[in-house]
């Protein structure tokens, strides 16, 4: 892994592939770096995602599709031994982090195609070379479904309209233009005016350090508020919607996004706001009946105490730091996909999503 | 002004007097660093409300009160003109913050103190040790008003039950005890278990900061969070009582405090949790007839963007960075005073407390 420091000017890119490694940026030092990482092996690609190099669901999905085809770049086995490599790599590259679904179904969709090249029996230098552009296709696909994404969304905002969003769902979290964000990169090309209010999101700060960054880099009306404001703006009549992204959606509409955004469903509620989740269908995962059967993952309490390098919090106090919540189906007011928009009876409607 | 390295194994006390100067712990320092100022002027005063280094309702009043007496203590004026002076340097230190109505309940004591010394003729040498006599009174019936708070405030909490609180009204944002937190002090001493769950309390902390601090040195089982995780460990029926201080309550009981509060207000609502305000008399203000009509104090940019000493936003982009929220008085299940516990109709029952 080596590091490559990048002037601020240029257009982000969570991560690109680059000759024979996958280029990704180091999103921990944004906003106040931008430096991109060259990654080389599934074990760099792992703790990318482990240490939060790179987060997003989508994003996420994409660098694990990567990792695998950098854990046979150099395989000189055959197409049998070379298949349960692929497996092998996925499944380590699995165990990077548990909430977001479009990890393993990344994955699961490069370990599919490997197997089909293996029972082809297709030699390892073509295979390789079919395990990368299927890897490229992932992420061209992201950026055209987040594209539709944003487009079903615009329809639902009107010119004016004050809209609120908590961590970052936005191009940093994906290919191009985000889920949860993809609206507003339209909005500005369509000229429709939408004031975005962006939660910063402890314990990591997705909102103030990406969210808030991302958008302002583009020219978005962005103003950014701590989490505990969310309450108070929407008191004062400025908030007409709430758009999220999730990690995974459950087959019954339950959402897995990260912590703090079952307090703004809450929230939104009782101000009588529209709540919106945005993913591409690869979120959905209708094999998790309900939010309960989402694994939640704890993180350390460092995240909590030592936000950025300086003591906030006693020596040894207990913290707990989960880093998603679960808003129950009956706060989602519609889900955003690629293929439309989906409102409840969610169990009904997603499935249907997924037969037509 | 000068300043005090302490050890960290005394106990803390928010301020005290001490000879002819007023003590005052850094509180923009903790929990790292200990450190008591000397403060010897109105102004230093004035800076320390303004600059964080003393908050809380409670201990601002105190504070300005021992400010007044600072601003005479060289003062060889004659008894009328050593009035003036009082009532200067009172209204001086009522411009330092503009929500928390004890600071302008203490300054009306000192000067309405001055007002009965100057009709008696009382010698400015006299008049001087009277005034802070006033003071130190304050400070001392402060002690003892939240002791009488958490009495009352024990009687709704049984053994076993998780509280949430948010911000900090504890020892360190009062003379003792503190208000929403005493009833855990006088819950150690009587052996009943409370499991506290503290809220951070961005953009200033003082919950992670504070709360959490003052809380373990005591010994009381508190738990950190982020403010985002308030519904989250709700939802996990982990909390059976939200209890806060407040900065102004108004004549119909509307509650002004911490930025946040009004959040945890409408989250506790929906997940069936009653929500106390502990405040003594000085905090309700029947001259303000509702919660529109507390001033909401906006602060700078920096406290959100670079709050951790590192800039954690981009530069430039737009913050909105209110102190306070309204809680509006029908999320109040109850007002706990030093008289008693208060529950609606507030503008009658707020009323009766000042008349019996």
């Amino acid at each position: 892994m080596s590091k490559e420091q990048q002037d601020k000017s240029e257009v982000l890119q969570s991560l690109r592939w680059e000759k024979d490694a996958l280029s990704l940026l180091d999103q921990r030092l944004l906003p106040e770096e931008i430096v991109y990482l060259r990654l080389t092996s599934p074990q760099d690609v792992w703790a990318a995602i482990r240490e939060l190099k790179v987060r997003g669901a989508p994003a996420i999905g994409i660098a694990a599709a990567y990792g695998v085809v950098l854990g046979v770049a150099d395989s000189i086995a055959d197409s049998q031994t070379w298949e349960a490599e692929v497996n092998r790599h996925a499944e380590y590259l699995a165990t990077s982090r548990p909430t977001a679904v479009n990890l393993f179904w990344a994955l699961d969709r490069m370990k599919a195609r490997a197997r089909n090249l293996a029972l082809s029996g297709t030699p390892a230098a073509e295979a390789k070379k079919a395990l990368l552009a299927e890897a490229q296709l992932i992420q061209a696909e992201d950026e055209a479904t987040n594209r539709l994404i944003g487009e079903h969304a615009l329809t639902l905002f009107k010119d004016g309209m004050g809209i609120l969003t908590h961590c970052n769902a936005g191009g940093l979290a994906t290919a191009k233009y985000g889920t949860a964000l993809a609206p507003f990169y339209l909005a500005l090309e369509q000229g429709i005016h939408l004031k975005v209010f962006a939660d910063e999101t402890r314990p990591v700060l997705q909102g103030a350090r990406l969210t808030a960054f991302e958008l302002q880099q583009a020219g978005v009306d962005v103003t950014l508020i701590c989490d505990n404001m969310a309450g108070h703006v929407m008191s004062k009549g400025w908030i007409q919607a709430v758009i999220v992204g999730t990690d995974r959606v459950a087959a019954n509409g339950d959402v897995a996004n990260k912590i703090g955004t079952y307090s703004v469903a809450v929230l939104a509620k009782a101000h009588n706001i529209p709540f919106y989740v945005a993913c591409p269908l690869s979120t959905i995962d209708l094999s998790t009946p309900t939010g309960a059967d989402i694994p939640i993952e704890e993180r350390h309490a460092d995240e909590v105490s030592i936000g950025f390098g300086k003591r906030t919090a006693p020596q040894g106090v207990a913290v707990y730091n989960p880093a998603f919540d679960i808003t129950p189906n009956e706060y989602v007011t519609a889900i955003i996909t690629e293929k439309g928009i989906i409102q409840a009876p969610y169990d009904i409607n997603l499935k249907n999503l997924f037969n037509n």
